[in-house]
């Protein structure tokens, strides 16, 4: 779990990046449910650059107001690089922002199996010309893995808005 | 600001009864921006009951996702009993439910006006029948005040779950 202190600024790093550019971000959240839009307004002015998003915590969400691909999810499965991706582009797309976050993963302390454990946990960030997805696994139990999973979703934010080059580290398929 | 143990089990008891009773709920959140989610899934096996939502922190998603009429919000004020009721019906429309919880206000510091001072927040629930808002104002600093709302709605759900008569409380208009 990230220290408090810590995390806080990696906020309103966020938010001075955002706010200086013009930026606007929604969410979708699935695993965290909240978390990361409920940190990401913490600081006053936020309405500058957080427009809104989608807690698509059940796939008929995911399916239906996000458009994620029934198919991608039962090829794939709802925790995945891919459902991560197009959770992303479907929230851009639906609230209309410049950059939107994704996020699925286990939280535990159920629903992990052997190819998808608990704390297994992908976040994306799309945008014009951005189209980034990592990976991350977590140890904790399920209130510290949601916690782990917020803070390194809006990580991921900084690292793309410093263009820091993550765009490999899941490379998207053709 | 609620007290964290006091809080855990009205999520939790919030929680049994939905279990108990089939019952599924979604979000439609402005102000408190996923804190209300986020409380509700803080549990195991919440995807039994929560399904998703929406995160409405611009007018433009409260009226173009949850169909929230702009006129209501142009005569009303987005922070206003009937822009709640809105959000709510819109919510468990979209995701289809059979309860919504409903949240706007002013959590400050800044964006407080005469009329609609920081700290005022207004909650609704929305279900079969079901057609309630309550009006809250709270005296602490932003994020005191999302604590406070975001529990005072799960409270609200809570009361309605167990059939407390808030019905009246602000009344519908014809």
């Amino acid at each position: 779990m990230g220290n408090d202190m810590d995390e806080a600024s990696v906020v309103e790093q966020v938010a001075a990046i955002l706010k200086e550019r013009g930026l606007t971000v929604s969410v979708a959240e699935a695993c965290t449910s909240g978390l990361i839009a409920s940190k990401l307004t913490s600081v006053s002015g936020s309405s500058r650059y957080f427009i809104g998003g989608v807690l698509a915590y059940a796939n008929e969400v995911k399916e239906g107001v996000l458009g994620v691909p029934k198919g991608v999810m039962v090829m794939e499965g709802s925790v995945s690089p891919v459902t991560a991706r197009e959770m992303a582009k479907g929230a851009r797309c639906l609230i209309g922002t410049n950059l939107a976050i994704a996020a699925t993963g286990v939280m535990g302390p159920t629903g992990g199996t052997r190819t998808k454990p608990v704390g297994l946990f992908f976040v994306a960030v799309a945008g014009d010309d951005i189209d980034v997805c990592v990976e991350r696994r977590f140890s904790g139990d399920r209130g510290a893995n949601r916690e782990s999973a917020s803070d390194a979703a809006i990580e991921l934010l900084r690292d793309v808005l410093l263009g820091n080059g993550l765009e490999s580290e899941i490379p998207v398929r053709a």
